[in-house]
């Protein structure tokens, strides 16, 4: 993780300074939130905490930064000057990784001197941002296929190194079964995979003679790529080979589709490696795969042991970015909103209290302010408290376990990809009221 | 930059082991292109070789790395202890960045060992995908709206910390002004442009004295949120205080409008400050602004001075990835292709010779091998031999300079956001013959 601190937008900076010499140092309470899920997704899956937490704890300006920020002509000197000591000191509250949240719902709240609150606004969005949406994506593939091994492929097409390692992490915790991306192996300790390139087999005069050089370098790991001339003919090269190699203790583990008719051709190499004896060879299929095209394989009832999913993943593909926001809910001791034409909020402390049905499933949400006493399960809890962690930060085994938990409590209507009606969020009295209550005094002062 | 040289594919890893093992170390030749463009793009802009050279000249791997490969389980000991040689010895051809692109053209081709020509697959990739990709969206927007000052508001939404540093160079170097992404500025040496957000107009009793604050503080470089209650409202309250704090030398440069109707809220303000002789004061938008977006407000004749660009941009979000791949083309002298389904690939050392019309615009591109003598001017030139820099890599403005130029010399068909006839790139007949003999020698080893 890139946790500079000039990892942020110009102008937190210059409101910083015009905080600083007018002297506004009160507390600041901003909340994380999605405001309108995308047409394509029925609930989100938050993550990105643990490098949140990272970030807010490293926080604070080198010499060098000072120098720069002093001559870039934006700040004064004194205010510059200044930030020398600057580190967060605030709290957090947030929902535990992995748990399904909505629209209008924050997943997290930081509470902290306006400065310390306000200037991290740009990299907080940027870290939740992302490793929500991937996190939600991922899941979607997950339950679209959730009897098959799902492995991330994306780093080559995903937006940098930093989106490439954070969508190996997000959706490994939402249930993916691991990455390709070395780096994300050694960071975050997530299972690694890989199968051969098209490039290793044109390398070879032939495509055996490429097959078994694979083999033999990895003869516990050996995946040989088949489509890179013919499929079928490719299929029929391994079936050659097979034996003569597990004579000599090389078991080739699966073959690798990544073009044509996935269903199709899956179904004829399956059909060919059965009758030659060789059904402990796994199928495993790439090539713009996302959960329309699982959902559309398992329909196929394509045999397909596990995929590979690249670009649609790391990427998004079919909603690129949330519409999420970080807003100032409450300023020294008042409630605040804004009231832009289409993207007002909701003012204030608040809680998402989620409440389950007998059978243990997911049934509404309530969003009230944090003093409520309503049914259900508050989902946001104390993380950091004075700028330290009050909390062990669950490791990504227990993320993901909880992640796996809530796919299984979300209603049989939200895990599908048809539309639905939405999951249900209900904004509580106290909190319209509240909203009400801002809105007059707002214009009493305008 | 994050050049850490596990930030690859496993497959790199497993391949190199069984190229060494297997005594395949002749010399690769690799080329990057996309193979379609997007429905929503007639041409492309090349760019993050900069960052890709970087990448090749640090490439290495620490005794930390080495150690945690061997322990990983995917490799053998004798392969790992051959890396801690590893460099890359090659030699890069390249497009200049900036210069216009298009499907099927190699914008970068690498000539090395194969193993150090393989190893770099997914972070060349990694690069230069994103930084086209953004470069390609940004020029976009610098032509629906030429005559306006566009700056990157998009850090917060972009994916990842990377991300928003490639989205905030590649959008300077197609045109924009700036960026609102500090940290892009201390490393890129990128203007920055900031205004306010909604938070300080809330965290301050009154809008009127929010906008006291700020203008007091940035008496140079105010420019004012308006809209977080009322636009209309918020620019009378300007009003009431400009002339006041000019008589204090504080010049109000710009309001920001960030929600509603742009075009008719900007005439509306544009008209009160007009009357009030508050003509210099710029109306500046932003909010799900993007080229289609931009040509719409141009059409309507909205007088605004600039754009803050964000979310649309930095995510490229109405094509969020290029089809994009680095192909084996020749190894050891042999040039090869592979024929998958759908995504046959050009043989061989490629060069894109260019013709331009009488009066200077581009006319037709050839696709060619390298030792045609075509007409036109060929694209790819040395960028690296042996591993080292053979030509200083333009700075970042020399870039600029080039893609305005390249911008100027499309043809007018391609500037613009409605379909049209793509632009001809024809394949050399060489070419075509060489990739019918590469087909026929693959055949005969089947």
């Amino acid at each position: 993780m890139n946790n500079k601190v000039l990892l942020t937008d110009l102008y937190e900076l210059t409101m910083l300074q015009a905080y600083a010499e007018h002297k506004l140092s009160a507390t600041a309470v901003f909340e994380f939130f999605v405001r309108k899920l995308p047409q394509q997704r029925h609930f989100l899956l938050a993550a990105g905490l643990e490098q949140v937490v990272t970030y807010l704890e490293e926080l604070s300006f080198t010499a060098a930064d000072l120098e720069w920020l002093a001559g870039e002509g934006h700040l004064g000197q004194d205010f510059v000057d200044s930030l020398a000591d600057f580190r967060f000191t605030g709290d957090v509250d947030a929902m535990r990784e992995g748990t399904a949240f909505f629209a209008d719902e924050p997943i997290l709240r930081i509470t902290a001197p306006i400065a310390e609150a306000q200037l991290v606004e740009s990299r907080v969005v940027n870290i939740l941002h992302l490793q929500s949406l991937i996190a939600s994506k991922a899941a979607r593939c997950v339950l679209a296929a959730p009897d098959r091994m799902l492995v991330d492929f994306g780093m080559r097409r995903a937006h940098g190194a930093e989106a490439a390692l954070a969508a190996a992490r997000a959706s490994y915790l939402a249930g993916f079964s691991g990455t390709a991306t070395v780096r994300a192996g050694q960071l975050y300790g997530i299972p690694l995979y890989g199968t051969m390139a098209h490039s290793f087999v044109q390398a070879h005069d032939s495509e055996v003679a490429a097959f078994r050089a694979f083999a033999e370098s990895h003869p516990q790991n050996c995946v040989l790529l088949i489509d890179t001339y013919d499929t079928l003919q490719g299929a029929g090269k391994v079936v050659s080979i097979a034996q003569e190699l597990a004579r000599r203790g090389i078991q080739i583990k699966a073959v690798r589709l990544d073009s044509g008719d996935l269903a199709a051709l899956s179904r004829d190499v399956r059909q060919l490696f059965d009758e030659n004896g060789l059904s402990d060879i796994g199928i495993f299929a790439s090539g713009s795969i996302d959960e329309y095209r699982l959902a559309e394989l398992a329909r196929q009832q394509a045999p397909i042991d596990g995929y590979g999913i690249g670009t649609h993943l790391d990427v998004s593909a079919d909603a690129p970015y949330l519409d999420c926001v970080y807003k100032l809910q409450e300023y020294d001791g008042i409630a605040r909103r804004k009231r832009s034409t289409g993207k007002a909020t909701w003012p204030g402390r608040k809680q998402v209290f989620r409440e389950y049905a007998p059978d243990g499933i997911m049934e509404r949400d309530e969003l009230a302010l944090v003093d409520c006493v309503c049914p259900g399960e508050p989902l946001l809890q104390p993380v950091m408290r004075n700028g330290r962690r009050v909390v062990e930060i669950p490791g990504i085994e227990q993320v993901r376990a909880h992640a796996a938990a809530e796919l299984k409590l979300l209603p049989a209507s939200l895990k599908g990809l048809e539309e639905v009606q939405p999951y249900s969020v209900s904004v509580h009295d106290a909190l319209q009221h509240l909203a009400a209550e801002v809105d007059r005094r707002t214009a009493q002062h305008a």
